[in-house]
């Protein structure tokens, strides 16, 4: 069988990534692209690397239009996608990879997003540690979907195995990311100018601002945390694809280095996507570029008593559009990792 | 008076930072540069932007060449300083760029560094608190100076004010720094080569074993901390020059916010290099490029219970070359600006 | 029926993409990788990236450890092929990713090269005009391919349609490429270091020096120039992967516009992996990241009388590695296509 | 005497540039800056690199404003001047940084630029050649003067030496500029945004389109051509600052080498700001950032019959702020040198 497919927000990056790996998905006819602004254009035009689907011309996003396909990927900014999600009953599939769907709690979206909420999706992060189990079970019987934020999933796969097996104290979790530009989207203001960022490391949402926290407390206490804490610093390197997530939390009283490390060892032995580098290794984000991969490595620091994790994500892939197509790959009964590149574009 | 200066390790990257400073220094003359494989060479073959200094050539690094001058550079690769400091008697002053001098801990350097261990000279940050007052004190005095690590003085300098002040915990800081490859040298090594670097985060030394660590816990111990605990992870950074460290620490029972940001304004309210940004500004590496000024950000998280300081410094001019010559400045009794731009240049 | 396959030279750049490729090949076996002195090492600590292939063993490069595959690669540095390929003669395909086998003039080769002259194999460039026809016939029926030089095969691709219509005067062609560091592969040289390239543009071989100079004269002289002259000068630009090749030649006394854009048309109609973009357009290397794909734009300048083409490759992919298995699938009889992307990783 | 000085445009990035310079100025205090959108606001919120302006604020950029300075630069975007440069008569030194007063042809200027035409200014290029003398001679009376276009200025003096021995063909010159993205202001575009510009080479005015192209004319002219032709192709590369133009035309019938060489030689010989590197060495960006030099390397390439030129110039300082102040300099009787770095800031 062929799904039909459409996804909105076309022309953005989000939108970009889910079609650059859906052009190669066997299972999948993208028979609808849909944009804002620059609907009538080709959708070449906005994504002049998407050669082979340079015959696509982008249509305005409407429900009508959107209407009548087997999956609709949503990649829309925050607050939009609830608009639609009425209108697209019919779908099987609706995967939204913005926040609209990823809260569960109303008061964290009052106090990180702010206007209507809308209720949660099933979360898109198959290897995510989710009471005892993985959330891969929950997307095989889903069909609404809400692909996650890429710092958030980031961070979360990189602790919920030490929060689940009890190592870590899950109270005071430390995490800086290194991250490219393109997690910003396409919008035009003047900090995200190549000028700007070249040459340069530029922080941002510093001091428990950014709204990727609550979705991250959200996945830890799934994981098995009481009360999640996380100081969560991203700053902009210049690289236009990327996170490098160094995230460390301090050691439960007692436990072995070996205890530490098969936390992590156990929860990601048979995953394709969420690979544990072998001791004294850690990952360079572009080991990953383009590829549906988190790479992890693990250090125990026992003078600063904390175990150090490094993850490296493509935040448009892994991050985004692939977690989406994993999600789907699952909720469809596919093969879980078609269409998904495990190597990354190195160097 | 004009000092006669020698400049060793002058092809490097550190001793060609010290050379372009010195190179607008109204009071010293540039004498002598040395190197090692590349003696005989042009210096401008191997600091090709230092045109202003294309009449000099590479002398040989020998005791004998360096004697005979007021002020002697350091710039050599660790454990290398020590063979010319006993045969350099007759400088007025010697300033090692390299690590032989920084650490007073003979274990300490044991245990990070090894070979044979060397008396500390003074440590040369002159805005670091010690003991309640500025080490610019010391440096008044001082005849043999240690310029600092510049990861370590990045740092240290970023947590010394709440250290000092009892604000926070210093047994729980955790630092991540983003840095431009420059800090590693010329060092011709795999994985520095352009290819590698560019379009990527590339961690290394995670887990507590990166060099400068004891050299942070040294001085926040100088600051006041009875056991200084730091998580120090750093990450490679498409920039060539930079180092913007994202550190945090707890905040000590009961302080008030307002207490928090007083440390450090109090601390660094009269300092020209040292410059505290207004509440919810935070500096990128681009705005202290080539200058030798240290940009620091603060928020405060009350989530995460931790007080987050940024703070960016060009590891080449503020982390190195331009500590090195404004200790020069403070010990020769000059003023202590002369010569070292406070303005980046930027974008 | 599926081919085994070794790949020497496995521990650089452009073996590293051959392997990149060839592992979402459905017709291949790689069952053999060797290097030279990093054999004993896992594949996957060399390259990081290629997570799917973290099975494999860097083996030593040895006529023996090649022999006994149906298809071997060599992607050794210029000069070393020639004494493996009299110990493979039982291989059905040889590649050659290196210069030994590209040219046909002797004198060429003493005079840009050196060292011994091998017999030229069948040239890797499908898409080149030829005595009127393809090059892709030639190939149809090779068991000896030499894949081209990155800069030779996006510079005469550039120019190869106008020559073969008599369109312009090959006589004066000028190119400047803007080149990422990976084109120079990982030997480690200082002038390649990340510190070095990093925030600025660097040339190099300029002058008339660059090996790939006569490559382009030969290829030129196939499509049916004359006297072929082209002034080269390369770029190094702060990009990994990639080349930008803007080239320029007269028009040819009398030639209309629409005559010459036609002939650039015509030549590349049909081709899946050379295309031209429409009149205005003109291309990035991000387009064509990780792609098989040339991307190319042309402008008619009637005030300085040329035409100029931009054409956009990845030096590794379709400069490199992906010429090479497109050649391979033409000779095997596969679909050329296959396991080539002609999609870019963007932005 | 402190001249006093008014800056326009201060909160873009040739504003910027101008005020970094003029802070280390010792004969100028800067009064008085101005901007549009942005008034009211700390200049520093727009340019936190100069931190030694921190006390200055923002003004209206008005004719009112501007009035009653010494000296006024203008950095507005090209159109606006003109509305000022009679409301402020009395001022003894207007500097345009804009293309309002560049050209002498009124329809060059309508080609290129359209809208009402401009007298044209004193030129502020100090060392290019002018009917047998240089510039400078020009501007040391001069009390209006056109800084120029950062590309036009980097191609002018890349080839009026030759043109004015007569060494080259002027009607058949090729520039080809990799180009950093400050060059094309802080004006908010889609294709400038750091993660469309990061890993990337991005062609931009191809064909004999970008107005630079009737300003280099104009200067190949003074030099002595009688019908410059110049094919001109900019790309936009990954690094905020920077040009580096390859140049190159034909070399006239029967000239040696060395008569080539000499003509570059002898017009550059005793300029501190532009200077011709030995045989067989190239510039690099980095070697200039920062700096007011144009660093050039010479190829004679008798297989193309071409002299090549690379030149190296950071756009923002010797392309626009330094030329502005050396020309101010050499207006105001001043050291010509005076506040202008000839050192780049490396790597």
């Amino acid at each position: 069988m062929t799904y039909s497919v459409a996804v909105s927000g076309a022309s953005g990056y989000a939108g970009g990534e889910i079609l650059r790996l859906l052009a190669r998905h066997p299972d999948v006819e993208i028979r609808t692209v849909t944009a804002h602004s620059s609907a009538g254009d080709a959708l070449v035009d906005h994504q002049p690397h998407l050669r082979s689907l340079r015959h696509l011309t982008l249509q305005p996003t409407t429900p009508e239009v959107l209407a009548g396909h087997d999956i609709v990927f949503l990649a829309l900014p925050h607050g939009q996608s609830g608009q639609y999600t009425d209108a697209l009953g019919g779908a099987s599939l609706i995967i939204d990879a913005g926040a609209d769907h990823r809260l569960t709690s109303e008061d964290d979206w009052n106090a990180f997003y702010g206007g209507l909420f809308h209720e949660p999706w099933t979360y898109g992060v198959p290897e995510l540690l989710v009471d005892g189990s993985k959330q891969r079970e929950r997307l095989a019987s889903a069909t609404r979907i809400a692909a996650p934020g890429c710092n958030a999933s980031t961070v979360s796969l990189s602790m919920a195995p030490g929060v689940a097996a009890g190592v870590v104290d899950a109270t005071d979790i430390v995490t800086v990311l290194a991250v490219g530009p393109s997690g910003a989207g396409k919008a035009v203001k003047p900090h995200l100018l190549g000028a700007e960022l070249m040459g340069s490391a530029t922080p941002y949402a510093v001091g428990g601002t950014h709204r990727h926290i609550p979705e991250i407390q959200q996945a830890l206490r799934a994981a098995g945390a009481s009360d999640p804490r996380v100081s969560f610093t991203p700053v902009l390197v210049p690289m236009a694809r990327g996170i490098l997530a160094t995230t460390s939390a301090p050691m439960a009283e007692g436990v072995t280095d070996a205890e530490v490390r098969d936390a992590w060892e156990t929860a990601y032995a048979n995953e394709p996507f969420v690979q544990l580098l072998p001791e004294g290794r850690f990952p360079r984000t572009v080991d990953v570029t383009g590829a549906n991969t988190a790479l992890m490595g693990l250090a125990i620091d026992r003078s600063a008593n904390r175990v150090v994790v490094v993850t490296a994500v493509d935040n448009l892939a892994k991050g985004t559009a692939g977690a989406a197509i994993q999600s789907m790959n699952i909720a469809l009964g596919l093969d879980e990792a078609t269409a998904l590149p495990v190597d990354g574009v190195a160097p």
